[in-house]
């Protein structure tokens, strides 16, 4: 007697679904029945959309943001927006927190990553030199580096505003200190010793 | 200045993550910007899974567990399997779990729901004629009714019980009581009632 399994279809569904970041085995089973269980058409209009955004989802020539194959990003392309500001992020999905905080009407700048030398990330692997170039094309621009604030994202911000010297640009960096509706009980030494080092007169 | 948004493609992308069971909006977006990140290969072999499945999945003619199309179940298929023990379940999700206790070696039928007369489903709703016949086909088989335990789980079981009085068979209810490794301070009062009522000699 062999036990009972699935039908190999369904055990590769299993396996597909359970590369995604977040899904266990047993999610990625439970996933994997509903769609069974739902019929073909939702099956087939997650594939459907899975291989349209593969397909036509591009990375905009200008910023590095998403944008559809061939054209730049609905940002780039919104002359609305101060190109003279320029926000660097370092990666396409910090776009989107900045955005819907509705603080920035400027441009943004994805770097692709963060200076990591144990990661083998490199000033040469990240985007800096079209960043160099966009800044020059843009005398007396803004340049705010929104990079995170661990070690790898302030060496990172250290490096391009030293880069950014030489040209015609202002370098700013986004306030490190408490995060809103935090109490100090819960603040961490290194970010009450920033939120203190970076206080403001009222 | 319009607000700086996903590409459609992603958007809908997002969108058809997001229908998935246990995915909010938040985990949908982060799966889709992964697929992005993953290049073309990932999302198309999830696509390709998904319409794989959603084709040549089926419903076994006998038992009604999942199957290759046009074929009955391994299970069903299996000459080594005790064709006079079934078992049957609420739902074909429900077989694995049994499978992989190891302790049982016969049969399943799975009903497809269990009675709810709230929800509209009745007896007549579920694969019973099907057991009937299945149970007159092996005179003197055993039917283990192994539905849930929760009230319609009861429900089911008596009505069936009820209908497989006038067949040559024997029929025996899951055991209840207290889960493996549980501590009496956690039970609930109906698993103890039961535990008690169900006990055994040693």
């Amino acid at each position: 007697m062999k036990a009972q399994e699935y039908p190999q279809p369904v055990l590769e569904l299993i396996a597909a679904l359970k590369r995604m970041p977040g899904v266990g085995s047993r999610g990625a089973e439970r996933l994997a029945l509903w769609f069974l269980q739902q019929g073909r058409a939702e099956a087939r209009q997650l594939a459907a959309s899975l291989v349209t955004a593969a397909d036509s989802v591009a990375t905009c020539p200008e910023c590095g943001f998403f944008s559809n194959a061939g054209e730049t990003c609905t940002a780039c392309a919104d002359a609305g927006r101060d190109s003279r500001l320029l926000c660097v992020v370092e990666q396409p999905t910090d776009v989107l927190p900045i955005e819907r905080s509705g603080s920035f009407r400027g441009l943004y700048h994805c770097l692709g990553g963060k200076i990591s030398p144990l990661d083998g990330v490199m000033p040469e692997d990240l985007a800096v030199d079209k960043l160099l170039q966009r800044v020059a094309d843009r005398p007396g621009c803004e340049v705010i580096l929104a990079v995170g604030s661990d070690v790898e994202g302030e060496a990172t911000a250290l490096y391009l505003a030293e880069q950014l010297t030489s040209l015609d640009c202002r370098v700013s960096r986004i306030a490190q200190g408490m995060p809103a509706g935090a109490g100090l009980g819960h603040a961490d030494a290194v970010t009450l010793m920033r939120a203190i080092e970076g206080r403001r007169n009222l």
